[in-house]
């Protein structure tokens, strides 16, 4: 290859919804995802949502001789689910940790304890004097109702900090690739917030040739595993599944294929999961020298935010007062639990004085119901301990949110400053 | 100063010690350093220990004039503590919070509500078609105990993600400075790893004139706040605040000044804070053009690993093992509280029995120990959540450590196969 001034990339994306005990199927799915990965000989795999280490281990076992490197992202209580399998050498491995990520209490959702993340492989091989790609792998919050959706200001922060961390991280890098459920629709704020704040290109809308499901969708009523109830406004089903890119300095990237399974997995009769596969396949040239010696080559590949656009700074107002709007609720619920704790302690402190009265001999002959003290004294125990956790989670949602309003204020002045 | 090759910047660093209720002498403290600032118009202010957001307002106030510009780091329960103060503009910011820091219920050390996190500007102002060095500022977790330091661990996860996070958010920078209050010692592996892994070099050990504590102590007996007794194995105190700095592509830099407070203020009766103040004179200078037209103009500019040190191999593998160790106390520990959550439940259990044939009446005509009950019942129940929520916590930290120990084990392999 060294010499050859183009290289043709092949990548595979898929949410593989492998949660233990819980997806229907599990097992046969991820052995049918290990036969057609190791079939199909791509050059980058990305995958989400393989809860359990040991499918991983599996699939390495597997793969081992078709995709000689790989490697499982650690974080969160169950895990970052995040993995990647490569045909060239991984180097060097980086993982973020989104600062908001739903609710523990929130146990029918579940986000909070898995970690979500985005995971980064900033050193892969190198190619003609050049870097390769960094590979990211990544997954946003979910979102349950789309009307009355709790989770969007966690999901903008995360899709801020995401945006930010590839900006930042891939600065020396020729070209960005970036694959994942972002659990976003095309058209929303999110979205918009990421590709336009880091440049990246949907694989999607710039494919020459498109194979699979209509608009791209990656979660279709054709799929046996959907909840086709949730998908009742989307008659074709929904795209939030999604290969992005792009070229900074002196390559260009075409995506010259894209295509998505359609239901269910290729000659089979089921699917390799609830979400489809995104398979990509990018064509990378290299164009000569940088411009101006790697110095600001490109607006992207400079510090400084990219180039001032009206609609960049509106989708940038847009998302920063959905996430004030989450910041003031948080401030609510911050206010709320803690008036609880309060209220708590009061009964408490109450109580103890009621105690020490007794002691004291001041109720003498009056019956002292001990067990309804006992009982009201570790109810109020209770409150005040789970209020005064709830206070401290609500207060750190509070600065994350007020730190990234910061930033997208920050952002906004320097996109209006700017010629 | 377009067209001059050379810059020369101005740097203070300090761990302000400003804990609302706690400090001592807060708040004339402070004011202090506020009127130590304005008087000597540094160019970049790096501070750390600034709990109180009301403390940051104020100094934002009186530093409006010298330092318009100005960013608070958001984070955990109490906030980073984090504030950078700059002549220049700052146009973006980005904050990395550590994945590990401490214990939660470890409340007499309270690092774990601090958020502790390093603090970077990624995007500030711009200089002879250059990028001016992006400047960070950090705290890392304390050492309550040098002899049986239980935070080692943690320490070294958290200076292994610094300077995983300076090596990859700093490509595209020529200059690099980092200022803040390590919590380590010259000599111990985490300073040696941060050091060897992302090439920065210590303000202190290159400087051509320094003036201050001897051997640059910035904990030092002469402070009136300092605890004496923690500084009994130290006469001369200890140094844990750095100012470091590297130069990529085609810049060089040079420590010109290096200076600490010692024990007071200048000209004062009272000190700044209990750590003394870090101030360095940087004389940046470009040489011309990168060389390689900016692809790999030095092997820190690359996304590779530095270049194969047999001691760098030997840093990493001793940090390595000392990561080992704390996995293995944390799945100890983790194990451990999963067996009192077991026997919790078990004891629950137990006791439901026994309370469903009182009332199916097998023990007609006996007492039953209502009071008693309850309250063994209250207590199971308190400790089975208590022992669950820990067996959360500690389960996120295995995780988190084996992914550290996984990206060290890749940075090794990747150190020993490189020529």
């Amino acid at each position: 290859m060294e010499g050859d001034p183009t290289l043709q990339l092949r990548v595979f994306d898929l949410n593989c919804w492998a949660i233990r005990y819980l997806s229907k199927r599990r097992q046969e799915r991820v052995q049918l995802i290990g036969d057609t990965l190791r079939r199909e000989g791509f050059d980058l795999v990305l995958l989400q949502e393989v809860w359990s280490e040991q499918d991983y281990s599996d699939l390495k076992v597997k793969l081992g001789g078709c995709y000689p490197f790989s490697h499982y992202f650690h974080s969160g209580v169950i895990g970052s689910g995040l993995c990647i399998f490569s045909r060239f050498p991984i180097l060097d491995t980086l993982l973020y940790q989104y600062s908001l990520n739903g609710y523990p209490y929130m146990l029918q959702h579940g986000d909070w304890f898995c970690g979500k993340s985005v995971g980064l492989v900033p050193a892969w091989g190198c190619w003609h004097h050049g870097h390769f790609p960094p590979p990211s792998s990544c997954q946003l919050h979910a979102e349950y109702c789309r009307e009355k959706d709790a989770y969007l200001p966690h999901r903008l922060v995360q899709a801020w900090e995401l945006a930010q961390f590839i900006r930042h991280t891939s600065k020396a890098a020729d070209v960005v690739v970036l694959g994942g459920d972002l659990n976003m629709h095309p058209e929303d704020v999110g979205i918009r917030l990421l590709r336009g704040w880091t440049g990246l290109r949907d694989a999607f809308a710039e494919a020459t040739r498109f194979e699979g499901c209509e608009d791209g969708c990656t979660l279709v009523p054709d799929n046996c595993f959907t909840v086709n109830s949730e998908l009742l406004p989307f008659p074709l089903g929904i795209r939030i599944d999604y290969i992005l890119y792009k070229a900074v300095s002196s390559f260009t990237v075409k995506c010259e294929e894209l295509k998505t399974t359609t239901g269910t997995a290729p000659g089979m009769d089921i699917p390799f999961s609830d979400h489809e596969a995104v398979m990509a396949t990018l064509h990378i040239r290299r164009q000569g020298q940088a411009a101006g010696g790697g110095w600001c080559a490109t607006p992207l590949s400079c510090p400084c935010p990219p180039p001032a656009e009206p609609t960049l700074a509106d989708v940038v107002t847009e998302a920063r007062t959905e996430v004030g709007v989450g910041l003031r609720a948080a401030r609510r619920q911050r206010y709320s639990v803690g008036r609880m704790a309060v209220l708590a302690l009061l009964l408490l402190l109450l109580q103890a004085a009621a105690a020490l009265g007794v002691l004291a001999g001041l109720a003498d002959g009056q019956p002292f119901p001990k067990l309804s003290f006992c009982l009201l004294a570790f109810l109020a125990l209770g409150v005040l301990l789970l209020a005064t956790g709830l206070h401290l989670f609500h207060t750190m949602e509070v600065k994350m949110l007020q730190g990234t309003e910061d930033q997208m204020r920050m952002a906004l002045r320097a996109l209006q400053e700017r010629p």
